[in-house]
């Protein structure tokens, strides 16, 4: 499990504290008048003194040309091998919305509906209902889904809403099989497929999806919008070995969106109190701060900025957070790394595969430049490596590797 | 086996002579008042010229942010995997007093120890004794230690002074099995552990190796202050598939020290005489270029003034050295690489992760700068690789690697 990232047993107890700051979405595109990208153009002094006296370099999300989502480039700055520690979709919307996910769950997206009288999809989308309408819907579901069994066994029901007419369904019991058909059936005027076995094992586990779906028509069969729900991305949840167990690292997470608290629970983070805001965030890691080994600072902006399309926005946000970020560099860590998880130049407005910048500062560094952006970590000492191997770095800038054979 | 170094059956035969030129522990750190590292630092007017048409990059040892031995380090220029071509720490001793192991020995390291009258472990290391005083006692048991059996077939035993307390036990025999428990018990005031079978296949072995400790104990049992041994690090040396085979390459090792001529030979190349000084390898060097193809050339002081941490005399052997390999560029190999094994900065005073600067000199290079140096590197046509692709970087300036597919 362990190599390709880091070969195995070279972690060792030590005292050095670690703290990555995430700029969600960080890289960029040049824009086309100036030339530069939008951190590049951003006024960034405290990050520019900070790039002085660090090692500069590149981060590649997954490998050259593959567009990471964020929880697998999250698990990859976390040292996981983000192709070998895949997270289902289900498991990853249950993530999002702060749910406490356990081995064994199988977790499911679901799609609020609208069915005509004669049960076929009307709208995969439901019209795309408001958040409240969409909440009353799953509210119902909550309340009314009971009493099922698997094998035997209770099974315990959560259902959650995400957004609009998203929403995840997530089954506990013993024995759960992710094996099953969507029943989904991506277009309207046929009604919803039966969430059929695709492999033996997941027999048990669609019929009590079928019970399940039909015990849902009839909670909702009256209502409107909302009559229906449609089922895809069974993940069961198979669990990670921890970040202390590999890393030797007790982890906490300060994180404004579910999202990412959920992805750093995955790893065994601990989650800091919700901050508010991004100012607010760096007073829970001020607050949390030395309480842990590694520490996981999330700043949502410059993705969200990115995925805008708003080259100034993007540039705004990124200077807002240099302006916070003095207040990080002085807890002094032992190690201060800061990257993106992916880029998002506002030029594409989705995320891209474009490889990230990447600072790190400790006491064993070689900077090479006085700025930090696109142009100036392409050339600086970490070179160009995949986010997979970030953590092993931050270990041994930490004082936390043993050397690998005599 | 060869593929992730090289994909199989590319190799073909070619008149190309390859020089590798290793400066142990060549990478360093900026000291803090130049901003400098010792390479960039010294004056090295051969190394710079031969920069200057030459293709310069930086190795990665193993993989970023991991600090390796000096074996697996070596394996890796070699064109070994060293994360999946172990070699034990047993067997590591053994290549490091100039041991010629062959595959199927079991290597086992030794420390001389002072026992009390109930046999209990009073001094694990002895008191670390003088050389003499170890090398007395290893003398006895290499006269002493004699008329083993395993399963029938004589055991050949030898036994080999490292330093101080240190020593190293091999066993030759047919079935022999690493797969016992260390006798070390790690703390004083205890008897020695039983060398205890871990797994089944382990039993012959167990009771040979506790046959050959009694008798141990007798022959040292009124010695001062060397009256017992204790065992680990286990290792049965399995062998490596040879430099020839793999690469097509006769190859020769000039080295001082045994650590080195012993991986040279574990990968099947043949030891030169061996030199007094660095002025001496090269005059070695000289004497056997031309009989072989590959040729390692290793100079062991960046890496001893590194450990030393001090940064000027690291500076003052790298100019020494300079000054030598003006007669290494006069052989005119078709391929003359020169790197380290790992970074070694005088500042950390130990082995470290860091890149370490590389220059290809052949016919077929790209010049990017008249200085060799951690920066100079850093952009350079070479690019940032791990170690164990620099054989294939080798064999294909030499002319000895065909086209991969059609």
């Amino acid at each position: 499990m362990t190599y390709p990232t880091l070969p195995d047993d070279l972690v060792i107890p030590g005292d050095g504290r670690i703290v990555l700051v995430v700029l969600d979405g960080l890289g960029g595109l040049p824009h086309p008048d100036q030339g530069k990208t939008e951190l590049e153009v951003a006024r960034t002094p405290v990050l520019d003194a900070l790039a002085a006296r660090s090692s500069l370099g590149r981060l590649t999300p997954v490998v050259p040309g593959v567009t990471p989502g964020s929880g697998p480039a999250h698990l990859s700055l976390f040292g996981y091998d983000p192709v070998r520690n895949v997270v289902g979709r289900g498991a990853l919307s249950a993530l999002g919305v702060g749910f406490g996910l356990e081995p064994g769950d199988l977790a499911v997206r679901l799609n609020l509906a609208t069915l005509n009288r004669e049960g076929e999809v009307v709208d995969r989308r439901a019209g795309r209902p408001s958040d409240a309408v969409g909440q009353e819907a799953v509210a119902r579901l909550q309340d009314g889904l009971d009493g099922f069994e698997l094998q035997g066994a209770p099974v315990d029901v959560f259902v959650r809403h995400e957004k609009e007419h998203r929403a995840v369904l997530v089954l506990r019991a013993p024995g759960l099989d992710e094996g099953l058909q969507d029943t989904d059936p991506q277009e309207t005027g046929v009604p919803p497929r039966r969430p059929a076995p695709l492999v033996p094992s997941a027999e048990p586990t669609a019929q009590l999806l079928e019970r399940i779906l039909s015990q849902a028509r009839e909670l909702l069969k009256d209502q409107t919008p909302i009559n229906g729900i449609l089922a895809r991305g069974y993940a069961v949840h198979r669990g990670f070995p921890s970040m202390e167990d590999r890393f030797g690292l007790r982890g906490v997470a300060v994180a404004q969106y579910p999202m990412y608290r959920g992805v750093s629970r995955l790893v065994g983070m601990e989650a800091a109190p919700v901050p508010g805001s991004d100012e607010e965030a760096v007073a829970v890691l001020e607050e949390v701060f030395g309480d842990f080994d590694f520490h996981f600072l999330h700043f949502k902006s410059p993705d969200a900025r990115g995925e805008d399309g708003d080259f100034q926005a993007k540039v705004e946000a990124l200077e807002s957070l240099d302006g916070l970020l003095d207040r990080v560099v002085a807890l002094n860590p032992e190690v201060l790394a800061i990257t993106g998880d992916h880029s998002t130049p506002a030029a594409m407005a989705v995320h891209s595969w474009h490889p990230v910048p990447l600072l790190i500062q400790s006491r064993w560094v070689r900077p090479s430049a006085a700025e930090f952006g696109e142009s100036t970590c392409r050339t600086g000492e970490l070179g160009q490596i995949e986010s997979r191997h970030l953590m092993s770095l931050c270990l041994a800038h930490a004082g936390r590797l043993r050397k690998f054979g005599a």
